[in-house]
């Protein structure tokens, strides 16, 4: 039986797109998650409608994530 | 005794329409779910008022969710 | 001792309205429900302030529910 | 030791008013609720800012509530 | 050791003024209070930037609070 | 191992500025605070960006908090 | 086997920059933090759209954060 977040299992290592409630988006090397959809990203950037920025290692908090997406 | 999760359950590798908070949109064929209806979502494509994207492969978080509903 | 649930389990396939947080009206027939309040509901209908939308069968999660009335 | 829920359980099939976080406020007839302060009220009407619509019986979910206060 | 709902236990039967999220403010007469911190008011009367309605008896639901102040 | 709270228990008696999700902020002196960062404040003074109003003591619900800072 | 909260782990004594839900960015020392994401800010200093404020040492509570980023 598969679960949802095997999507995240099958990302270790790889880049991720991560749509905010706020609309931003975030994109970087997923390194780590937990049950609450926690993500440690690594070489993160952030974009919104204004501007995007280089973020480097981020903890990002599970509540605010929309989706999360491997990088085709 | 049926459970609204049936809904989900039945629709299995099959292609469901996700209606979110956000008032976006995203269609795609249902790989997983959980009990928090966290969704994994192959094909997928995300619509708001503005523009369509693909997305390919997606980890939805289920507190983003209003409805789903089995493409007819 | 009656409980406030009872109102869906004498709704059990019959059709009902639910006004959304959002402001949006779906009128269905209830399939089932559980403790979240997350219904099963066929044949909806969903009708903002703009249009109205069939989407046949639905999972509806329960935290976006304002009430659920039988129709009358 | 007297408890907040008593005021509910003192208006058992008595006339309440109900104001939602939404502004909207619920008339109606207390039937049932429970520690959730999801309601069961019957002859319920609902009025926003805009009209006042006849609902009959209903099940309110209690995260939308502000307060609850029987009529005098 | 003292704890914050201290400050409910020393205002029993006397009035405070309730702080709401939405900004409106609710005074009345303190008659019982549990662990959500929803709370039974007598004499109870609502203001906000319109206007200020009695209420009478309510029961307030814990988590549209900001603060409550016992009236100096 | 220090954990964030003991920010408040050093504070005791002591001058805070609390900083709340609405944009106001309120000085006080800690009187109490408990796992959920629920807080009792003594000679309390909440000012928003229109005016600065006197509270005296106050029962401020956690979940209203961004940040608090001890008077330097 | 890894855990998002690593990052704070290894950021014990060195400077993060929080960004905030209301869109504010806080910059700080990191002294400690709990399994909820709160807090314990020194020589913290909080900027929005329209000014910086130092505010020295703070008890951040984790359901503002958005994500936390060692400073590079």
């Amino acid at each position: 039986m598969q679960r949802p977040l095997d999507v995240l299992g099958s990302s270790h290592d790889k880049k991720v797109i991560v749509h905010l409630k706020s609309g931003a988006k975030i994109a970087g090397t997923l390194r780590a998650f937990d049950s609450h959809i926690n993500l440690w990203l690594d070489d993160a950037e952030i974009e919104d409608s204004e501007n995007k920025v280089k973020l480097g290692k981020v903890l990002l908090r599970g509540d605010n994530i929309v989706l999360i997406s491997p990088e085709k």
